[in-house]
């Protein structure tokens, strides 16, 4: 077992007995049901193979909305529903094909930039090497543009990987995480932030006002890999100008032709389609019914949502079929928890957390609104955390965990305890019957980017388990390659039976996870800093 | 300086001394030459980005015949000629596009199969997978296959690499490269191997007799990596059934679904040319006079032909351009070598060094001709090294060294002294000024594939470089990703270098190379074996 700070703090202090002992009978039936009977391979299959990349609002979105529903409620839930939130168009690829014409002929590969236009037929223009990275760059390019596809990333160089693709964690790397991250806050970041993730809507006017005929970016990836997914994004953008992410080594080939002497031209074929006739979202949400219904209710959550470069199978079918197969699992019981236990798939995670910011203001919180008319239209993951005072709903008590997996295939290696050390001592007791399966640590290091975070924002006791890393950095995430193929069966089946057991746990439990106290707005952590507005 | 076997023996043995001390003023002009002034990046960018794949035949490789050619005039070597042997007709890619267009529409990452034809427009049928990796495979999908598009290889898993893609040697892996491989000769393992390679032209048979329409196969590699190289290759032959190679997650996507009681199929429309006005492929030779005509030559050899699924960067326009840019460095010298040195461009060698075997014939060697008509067809780079005996021409005495490049963009770290212990001792005279470059070991082993191994198998003194791997191996060789972005700068112009400066010694050397003797057929190296006819 591995010693970490958190671990160790449990076994040293005489903590007062917030979770009864797992029961070892009930943790053997969801073994059995997960490990024996596991159907998690067949639902991934289905999300990724048939359905395939899910972007919000796209209608392969909108099959895998009905289906899981369908599936949770055919698993026996209760209340298997959509719950619908504010978002925005839909937007899905019908074709794209992209030739070099000049000085030679060849097929380039590459992919639509997520909500940006289709050229809706094959445009052919010269092709202008002007890497516009920073609003300070359109000077330089201003009146150069008309009637060009405008390269609009530094070439860079080919990568040179001096670590393996694929890694599982060893107790060392395991350790490591072990960090207890102090909060920060800085207005002057939050402010540069917020600016450079509207450069893409301001490059976009850019380059629209001068002409362009269409714009590639550089895929931040070599080996071929491209994802496609937008940058930046606030729901009701329209995008004017038609962008594409080509592969690495094919946007280097034309930045370097473009030094010589023959003129480079490029044919542009991308058509898609963006759906505007419902602008709602859905969070799938189904619940398994607990037997008192003042203990409130547990909850498992993964987003079900993907870029489209492939399947979204490592980000995020895994994690959506691990709550799925804890729900068949937890189901097939037949018998009834002390707390309900909620499962959530979200849905517009990929453009800012969209689904759980939405769950969070139908169900447990409101924050103080926007009063800053320049902030309206900023992406909700930078300015929602932002917002005080924060103000629980009737239901804010009745949430007594939550447990979020978004990190790839790789199986469950322990738990982050996000920040809040008081649950170390209950996570290591309900690990204890899983160290043979490889997941014994509780560390202290909080997590980002994933459907969690605002449940934490807010003083929810919101958590995500550690996951072995595979490939899922290197090359699945967001790439090409998100196929199912690169998800691992017997991680996803170790996943699911430990959803399914610390569900469980937290359901039964005498108390509810401990909490911070709710968030007030914290104090400047640097207040002494000067800002460098260099960019 | 790292002591390897052959080193320590040059050291401890008192040799005769056949080399002179390399000139260091020569040499000093010579880095000079290529460090300060070098010209190869600008070389392999044309060979690459401007002309790119360049299969034997195709119009881009007599593009790069004759741009080579030209620019070996214009740097004042002699004679810079085009050396013509049949080969068999060219064959290059005009467009292709492949979709699964059931039970979804996905557009999927392949790449037609060199030599094997085109479908010519959209074709769309259902699939089937029928694993066919041997002929005893053909009776389990006989009457099965008749409007089937076919997938004959095995899914498999996706792959978890442990390795870097990206490898420097350091000293202990140089260490590990000194082994000197005793010769094995097995009439078995040759006979099993002449079968293998038929397998493609047998299979491609059987489909078109089963009335299939295209047969699709997997890339070897995942990450999406896609090469599209033939399956066994004999000059002359007319595939009938178009075959597509297919990134390995789009592929196992495909066999996963066909798993499903849904239809699947695929739509190919590939558009390819055979090209048949001239069957002859060009080995691009020019010279560089020497002062003694009688002293004879020493010669640098490179493939020029690629693969088609990129540009041919690592393999081998690098070193193609290593080749070209020594012969710039020394004709710039204006200082005749006592032998004239010879700069060879093969082509033909990936199907099986088609070009360094017509050399031998034209210049050096005649062997016994086939007299099994069984073996007629065969590719000769199977039975070419098994005919003996070998006649000497007059030239066979007049050619005192050649050195091969052929294992992609990294440094020369040393050289093999290919199973020849005997150059040992001079080899290490010669590396000692480029300790500081990184090149300095000398090791026993043999190595294989490329356009050297017939020089040996003759007699001659063939050698090649020891290279720093990169991403050869791992990602460029034979790939989609095989650009010039993959090449770096810095390790060419030291590989021009130091190929300059072995040439130029080896030129100018007292005595020729030491030879081995003349070979004959040799004996069954494991004349008390069994042979296991289970494939």
């Amino acid at each position: 077992m591995r010693l970490t700070f958190c671990a160790a703090l449990a076994l040293a202090a005489a903590m007062p007995a917030i979770a009864a002992v797992p029961d070892p009978v009930v943790n053997g039936r969801i073994i059995d049901a997960g490990m024996n009977h596991g159907d998690v391979m067949e639902t991934v299959a289905y999300l990724t193979d048939r359905i395939g990349g899910r972007m919000t609002n796209s209608p392969q979105m909108r099959a895998a909305e009905n289906w899981t529903r369908q599936r949770f409620a055919e698993y026996g839930l209760s209340n298997a529903r959509l719950e619908p939130f504010e978002f925005g168009q839909g937007w899905s690829i019908d074709s794209s094909q992209v030739r070099m014409t000049a000085p030679r002929v060849l097929t380039l590969r590459s992919i639509p930039v997520a909500w940006t236009p289709g050229t809706g037929g094959a445009v052919t223009a010269p092709i202008v090497v002007a890497p516009l990275r920073r609003d300070r760059d359109f000077a330089k390019w201003r009146g150069k543009l008309a009637g060009k596809i405008v390269l609009v990333s530094m070439p860079g160089e080919a990568d040179e990987p001096k670590d393996a693709a694929f890694e599982r964690y060893d107790s060392p790397a395991i350790t490591k995480l072990d960090v207890f991250d102090q909060p920060k806050t800085s207005a002057a970041d939050l402010a540069k932030t917020i600016r450079r993730d509207g450069f893409g809507a301001r490059r976009d006017a850019f380059l629209a006002a001068e002409g362009a005929k269409a714009w590639v970016s550089k895929s931040y990836r070599d080996g071929g890999l491209i994802s496609g997914e937008g940058e930046g994004y606030a729901a009701g953008d329209a995008r004017r100008v038609p962008g594409i992410q080509m592969a690495a080594e094919d946007y280097r080939r034309l930045a370097r032709l473009a030094k010589g002497s023959e003129p480079v031209a490029l044919e542009i074929d991308t058509r898609v389609t963006f759906h505007s006739a419902d602008t709602r979202a859905n969070n799938v949400i189904a619940d398994l019914p607990g037997r008192d219904p003042k203990a409130g209710y547990v909850m498992a959550g993964a987003h079900l949502d993907s870029w489209v470069g492939a399947d979204g199978a490592t980000d995020n079918a895994a994690g959506s079929a691990v709550v799925m197969e804890a729900a068949r699992i937890l189901a097939g019981l037949g018998v009834k928890p002390k707390r309900a236990i909620r499962f959530a798939l979200w849905s517009g995670e990929e453009q800012g957390l969209y689904g759980s910011i939405a769950y969070l203001v139908q169900h447990l919180v409101t924050r103080a609104p926007i009063t800053d008319p320049a902030l309206a239209k900023v992406n909700p993951y930078y300015t929602w955390p932002t917002r005080y005072p924060i103000t629980p709903k009737s239901e804010f008590n009745e949430l007594a965990a939550y447990f979020n997996l978004d990190n790839g295939s790789g199986k469950i290696r322990g738990i982050y305890a996000e920040g809040n050390p008081a649950v170390a001592a209950t996570f290591t007791q309900w690990l204890a019957p899983f160290a043979g399966m490889g997941a014994d640590a509780v560390v202290s290091s909080r997590t980002t980017g994933t459907d969690h975070v605002f449940m934490q924002s807010v003083g929810l006791p919101g958590f995500q388990f550690i996951q072995d890393p595979l490939d899922y950095e290197t090359r699945t995430h967001h790439s090409d390659v998100d196929t199912f193929d690169h998800l691992k069966a017997a991680d996803l089946r170790q996943a699911s039976v430990i959803m399914a057991s610390f569900l469980w746990n937290a359901a039964n439990a005498d108390a509810p996870l401990p909490r911070p106290p709710l968030p007030t707005r914290p104090k400047e952590t640097d207040p002494f800093a000067y800002v460098d507005d260099e960019e």
